[in-house]
């Protein structure tokens, strides 16, 4: 199979390396000349023979939309786009319905996989009709964990499927990693444990909690036992976000994913705004303590 | 009516003035020689005539209960004690139980009103006998607020009914400061609305959030309109915890208070905890943008 | 003051008669002949001398939007459209922008008040220029409780200003809610208090949680202290989950007013969602006690 | 090794041959003839040599407790109690006092597995001396899983260390729970996806989160797709509420894992409790709709 991959980023970079190992053959462009193989949308497409295959690999949003829309003016009738990137949901739709004007056709496509993908291969989890997915199956096949059924699924036929379903995994995720985060403050609190870190590790084996992401929590805590040389502060990205928020709008209850998204947002604020107002209040009651702020600092 | 009153800090000082302007007689103890009528227990008692009723008005704990210890040995059957701090609900039965085995009555006492209680009147939540809460009602009457059937309740005969009903009043307390922070704080982020302390006064007439917290918070507001001068921390006090633990033993789902209550928390950490995990963890996918400790700050 | 006003029902019905007895003229338009002034929007908009101001009163959304748009045919320069319904404060811009390119202005307004306003008054918060605002003063100042500064307040030039207030009013409603309902299940749980009713109405004077909503609980709880005549189920408006929508987009923790919507959401489920999944899980684990559906209810 | 193990239930059966396999000489007692080997504790106490090691295996609380204090009258000095059941961590060092007023040691074990234990192994986290350990590290041995250093950890020599632990490994267990929950209502709810079973079950492999639970999870969802057979309720045990508690004790913040365990009490709820106090203040607005309960229901 020949596939134009568009963006070679971290992501995208040990993709094109996957697929070729695989035996795909791969034309790969990038805005960065040193890793790109052609050096524009035109001569990517070009090197394609039809029913041409384009996989889009960059940052979500406006990247993205116009990336496809300039795919739209290139490519035609029976040709795929594939959207590999970080997409939201709500886009897909409107993305589908302006190639389908051309009869290009679409497939969203969450991928999971992170810098461990190249190895071990990536989670796809895609969206589109079955025809379009039947395009890029050998890329799907290439890119997903070798010897297992699971690693790729196809999500619905509507477009944002496989988004959707990527969007809800890393809401998961905020969860799972709330749920170690807090119960590793505890133990390191408190004075009735010691050996964090090796409690973690004998949890791999054997106990409810094991997982990757305990594997994961488990080399760096061995590493720098009480995490001092890292700082309590976490970015989120938009999955988090659209997750509650399509939770909100279909009335879902997600009490335990917002609380870990409200976490970080905590986490990155330098001093903590809600509670200035509890402090305010505070001080109006007369006689309690509070905290003025530094002369100079406010 | 005579009454004994032991500690005359912020709450005690202002009860004795009050109680004092209803004319009742208060002999005062307290450690502090510049503020006492007596200069021991012992003398406060002599002073009183039988039944004999001491309120005390000192930190919870062991400050109380070793307070009540010594007045076990003093008082005699017919007397009373009434614990008007902020004494958890499970040390009331101890005491009550302690007392009454030298026929000693025993009334706890939630006392709400703060700086603002000398003047408007204290709120008061008791729990107790109604024989118990007849010698102390003269009292009760001088300090709740005039002029209203509010402001003072029988909570219960079982000893601790006063206090626990104070305990929820705070627990449900720090939910509605939290709401007004969390509205506050949106309020103050978005470009879209201006004038952000005018919009919190004009809720105090014809709105549903309208209350006397909303009262003081807008004098705040009007004070230090971004509240720059106050620094973004919240001590709690045991009684928001105890509501919690309470909620937790009954079955009682609690989630908005528990939330004020770790948003408190959160507030007081230097570096946020929990956070550094998830910091680990991203930092174990690989990828993510983390931020590391200053050298040398860890 | 002429005003046009469209929309009669709960809330419009008396606004109407309330601007009427300050002495103004009202032309009310309503789908309801029965209590309509004028039968089309045309007739209304006839009655009107210019510069013509028109008020919106009818459900966000579609009707609103619909509306504002038959408006625009039917306005000039010069003339205003006021809409004072709960739509989302994102359709204010839209609705703006459509109206100025024929000249007309626009003022958002955001209305709490319920049933209780006729009497006491509205409370207003409104968005858009000091000259639109100028042209509606006279029903603002109808519609505002009397006698007091509070009650309407200018919330910001751009569009949709004044219902982003109002929508946060909402959502710190909500967790005040949710605040009494969880000390109020606390109380009712535990056999240590009696008489749950009367601890409430006696926080109405001399505590921290005096608030209106806490008076009108208290009524409630008069005529029915267990509550056993409702049914423990709660709607949501569009305002609450906006809120929770507008903090997720600013960074802003909601973990208060987010668990309040959330335990609405939960309380509309016949059998609770999520709870199958962890009794599914703990089916896996074996020897849990889960709870089998019963024949044929699933 | 020689063992006596009391409680021969779900949890103690299949520890009993798990060790025998590896070797071991176990007396087991139980209250069922059936199953036991000896018929009192005192026959089980004679069969040990000494030093003697007895593993109390059964519910905690009242039982764990009053057999601990029946075996410190059957032990003595260089004798070793183990505690493997759910014990709440604060009963340890009363037990761990009491019995070393006779010289008889105590160790403190919380054991995960459940019933893939007898196969697969059990997780052990155990607090106490090094030297009471080493007197039941072969029974340890027996018991964790094999070829792996995981599965065994010493959590620190003061007692409870090890039921700490365990009882922090629940919480987390919890959350993770709520995780999949929340993220499965979500996908369950909306058109967008179908298939989630099979959603779930290619998340097995190369996802964030990939774990245990999740293999439980999809094992259920294969066998029923939407989960009819199953009710939406929870039970919880000891270990969630008491690992919410010490955090609160701790002042360590833990939205995620409270939350989790409030969604479990709320789903036990035949009516939502708190919801009916929402309803009332809503029905005291005016206008709302509410439900009310059918006649004769409430």
């Amino acid at each position: 199979m020949h596939i134009g991959l568009i963006g070679l980023g971290r992501m995208g970079g040990n993709m094109r390396t996957r697929m070729r190992n695989a035996g795909l053959t791969v034309v790969g462009y990038s805005r960065d000349p040193q890793v790109r193989d052609v050096d524009s949308l035109e001569s990517l497409v070009a090197a394609l023979p039809s029913p041409k295959v384009v996989w889009v690999m960059i940052p979500a949003g406006e990247p993205t939309r116009s990336t496809i829309a300039d795919l739209k003016e290139l490519l035609g009738e029976g040709d795929l786009v594939v959207d590999g990137g970080n997409s939201k949901y709500t886009d897909d739709a409107v993305n589908a319905a302006s190639l389908a004007e051309k009869g290009i056709g679409f497939v969203d496509c969450g991928v999971s996989g992170g810098v461990w993908g190249l190895q071990n291969g990536y989670a796809l989890m895609y969206g589109g009709s079955a025809d379009d997915a039947a395009k890029v199956m050998p890329a799907f096949e290439a890119l997903k964990p070798a010897d297992t059924p699971d690693g790729l699924v196809h999500c619905g036929t509507t477009p944002g499927a496989g988004h959707f379903a990527k969007m809800v995994h890393n809401g998961i995720e905020y969860a799972m990693m709330q749920a170690y985060a807090e119960g590793w403050e505890l133990l390191e609190k408190v004075d009735i444990v010691d050996n964090v870190p090796e409690i973690f590790a004998s949890w791999r084996t054997g106990t409810v909690v094991r997982s990757w992401l305990l594997d994961l929590f488990v080399d760096q805590l061995r590493a720098d036992e009480h995490l001092d040389g890292l700082r309590g502060y976490a970015e989120d990205s938009g999955e988090g976000r659209w997750t509650v928020e399509a939770a909100i709008e279909n009335a879902v209850p997600m009490p335990a994913i917002s609380a870990s998204l409200f976490a970080r947002f905590v986490s990155r604020q330098e001093d903590d705004v809600a509670m200035k107002a509890i402090a305010a209040m505070r001080a109006g009651f007369g006689g309690h303590s509070i905290q003025r702020s530094e002369p100079g600092t406010a």
